[in-house]
Order: structure tokens, then C-alpha cells, then sequence
């Protein structure tokens, strides 16, 4: 596999420390468009923001999610819960999409890719 | 939807801090019968650790994975990376299973559930 395809839905991240938001989600059955809509919107939006360094997202055909957003500091990772767009999306995360969710906050200690020498 | 419903898959972590391992994995398209047998006996081993304190596991179907181990310390992690049936599993995720991936350490500093309130 090339190393072009082999990179994509990967997150450029710089040497560590930097921020990670991990958010593990397991959808309801409802509103499919109006969600895959909302989610398209929302990763592009924490792109745009000026401290997120990228963000990796999957989701198995149950409806179990995980989306790791990076962030360079916990100030930009307060800023962009607080940014307003997102907070309706959050909120229409909590009625409608989303049954349970887990959210934590963590900082990026140490980090490796691979594999090594394919 | 019942809770015991909503909070499969996700791990009940304690109040943090505590460590997450973040490992977002890119599949190739062979072996999966031998992939999944490996990734289920990987899953079932950590869960075992005396320092691990769950999992999140998800891929969708590009093959684009992400796994969440959670940890009490550093060195839970560092005895599960060299555990002998963990290592023979990494070095087949290295020649065979994987055609990228990204392993980063990090230290949860704070968590939320939610939906509140549903």
C-alpha cells in the first residue's frame, strides 16, 4: 500500500506533550442524515480552529464511535467546547443522537508510528 | 434505550487521573480470520492486566480502527507493551496486519459522561 494511502485518516501530530480529546459515542437509530451532516460540519469547524493539530474518527456498523481530536493546549480545547456552533451541535448530540458518550481529556505523553521499515 | 444497552462498549474508568493508550490503526486486506482471532485474545489478555482498567474498541468498514486502553499507571503500560504473547502480536501487526498506525500515550487529566438528563 502506498504511503499516500496508507497515512489518510491519520492525524499529523508533533512531537509530544500536546492534548488529546477522546470521545467514544455510541449513536441512537434516529436522524442519520441530520447526524452525518452535523459531524462533517463539526470536524471541519475544530480544524479551522487555530490550536488543533487533527483529529482521527471511525465508527463500526453498530453505531459505536471514537473521535480523538488533538489540541496544542487546554485552552484551546475549553475554546472550542465553548465556540457556539458547537455548543448546538452538543446539544443536539444530548437529545437526540448520541445514548451514551465518554469524553476525557488527556495529555499526549509520548508517541510512535508504525510500522517501521514495511 | 436501557442503560445496561447504552454503556456496552464503553469502559467505566475511575475519577482520573489515570493513563489512556490511543491506537489508531489502518488495516490491510489480509488474514482477517487470523486478525480478529489475535485482536479479541489481545483485547481479552489487557483486559486482564492488574493495571488495566478497560477498553474502547471500534473500526469501521475502511478498516480504519481506534482502541482506547486505560491504565492505572505508566508501568501497567509499559509491562503490557513487553508482554511475550503481546510482543509475538505486535511484531504480526507490524509485518502483516497493519498498514499504518499511531500509538500515543497520554495521562486522562478529566472525563465526563452524558447524556445528562435524557
Amino acid at each position: 500500500m502506498e504511503s499516500v494511502v496508507a497515512t489518510e485518516g491519520f492525524a499529523k501530530t508533533p512531537e509530544p506533550p500536546y492534548y488529546a480529546v477522546i470521545f467514544t459515542s455510541q449513536r441512537t437509530e434516529v436522524d442519520n442524515n441530520g447526524y452525518d451532516a452535523m459531524a462533517q460540519a463539526m470536524l471541519a469547524l475544530a480544524l479551522e480552529r487555530p490550536g488543533c493539530l487533527g483529529a482521527e474518527s471511525t465508527r463500526n456498523g453498530d453505531g459505536l464511535g471514537i473521535t480523538v481530536a488533538y489540541f496544542v493546549d487546554e485552552g484551546s480545547i475549553r475554546a472550542w467546547q465553548q465556540n457556539a456552533r458547537h455548543l448546538v451541535a452538543q446539544r443536539l448530540g444530548k437529545e437526540r443522537w448520541y445514548s451514551h458518550y465518554e469524553l476525557r481529556v488527556a495529555k499526549v505523553e509520548r508517541a510512535y508510528s508504525g510500522p517501521e521499515g514495511r
